[in-house]
């Protein structure tokens, strides 16, 4: 005997989500199950709309209802600099901070000689297209510290310095409340390599 | 600046299912985002379908598209036995083994005084209006083997013995394929008071 057809159609619909396995699919099917009526329609309308309503921005990458996204459309953001990300996710991350007021490139990705994902592959033609047309005269990167983000914003760096664009990247260091005992031995090294007068 | 609404709701939704936090949810939107269109339309559909065409057997309390259930309107079962279990999944697992082929009842839950769970709040009482109206001559309390397990079936045991019905307990002990040397007390406790001749 099988789960009846609605459980077990909507136990491989939990199942296509990333982590989610035969057993959590099981337990949150019937957890749906026993919600009240009107979450599970707003659940099943929010996945409606965020599937249809959500696009990416043609600009920039980020996430948007409207195209261009409001960052890209704000007249009041510094239009010289661009801070480039590998994911949406950290454009939200910083502007949670509230310091920096330029403007965005979402790389969706980052590149991998491994998974063999190429310059073509994620949002660098876009970069670069913007590079030319627009009044940029930083561009910040901020790939995430791994071996592939530190390769990807290499690669970037001596693509873009030639045009006379300055190119930083944020800094690395030691996390704020962090103890030097428990640091990794990569952090710490570019925590020495980075110092600054005080 | 906060996530497109679209997807904050999204969010919402998923951190509503159990063990999912506001990181796990995040991941989740954005991974719908990117599913394919027609995967998200069956999604949402089968939430849909999930919460309005399952109900509970208003006989056994199993989960079913139909009432009666399937297994209660099946004639070719045994009605002399009755397999009581806390949950609609050990119906499931249970009937995977084909071994069994009488009737079930669900209690949808367990006896427990820390909880506040009583007898009126779990499914005993429709249990009990079985017993005396139908022709049941054995009841298998296969409810687990923890404290509230254990407590559960012999309370059920003092209520149904008296009406002359034969009350039985699933077998405890190793399971196939352990090592003694890793079983709990407990199991191995079990498993030497449940010994049988070979």
């Amino acid at each position: 005997m099988q789960y009846p057809e609605p459980i077990s159609k909507l136990m491989d619909s939990y199942m296509k989500l990333p982590g989610i396995g035969a057993k959590t699919a099981a337990r949150l099917a019937f957890f749906t199950i026993d919600m009240d009526e009107e979450d599970v329609t707003d659940f099943a309308k929010s996945l409606i709309s965020a599937k249809r309503d959500l696009h990416y921005c043609s600009i920039c990458g980020n996430i948007t209802e409207s195209d261009p996204c409001d960052i890209c459309r704000d007249k009041d953001r510094d239009r010289s600099t661009i801070l480039v990300v590998e994911d949406v996710k950290d454009v939200m991350a910083l502007e949670r901070v509230r310091e920096y007021h330029g403007l965005y490139h979402v790389l969706h990705g980052i590149l991998s000689p491994i998974e063999g994902t190429g310059p073509e592959d994620i949002n660098i033609p876009s970069l670069l297209k913007r590079l030319q047309s627009e009044e940029v005269q930083e561009v910040i990167l901020a790939t995430n510290a791994s071996a592939e983000g530190e390769a990807t914003a290499t690669y970037l760096s001596r693509l873009i310095r030639p045009a006379g664009i300055k190119v930083t990247r944020l800094a690395h260091g030691l996390s704020v409340g962090s103890d030097i005992e428990y640091a990794d031995e990569i952090t710490l090294l570019k925590a020495v390599e980075g110092r600054r007068e005080i």
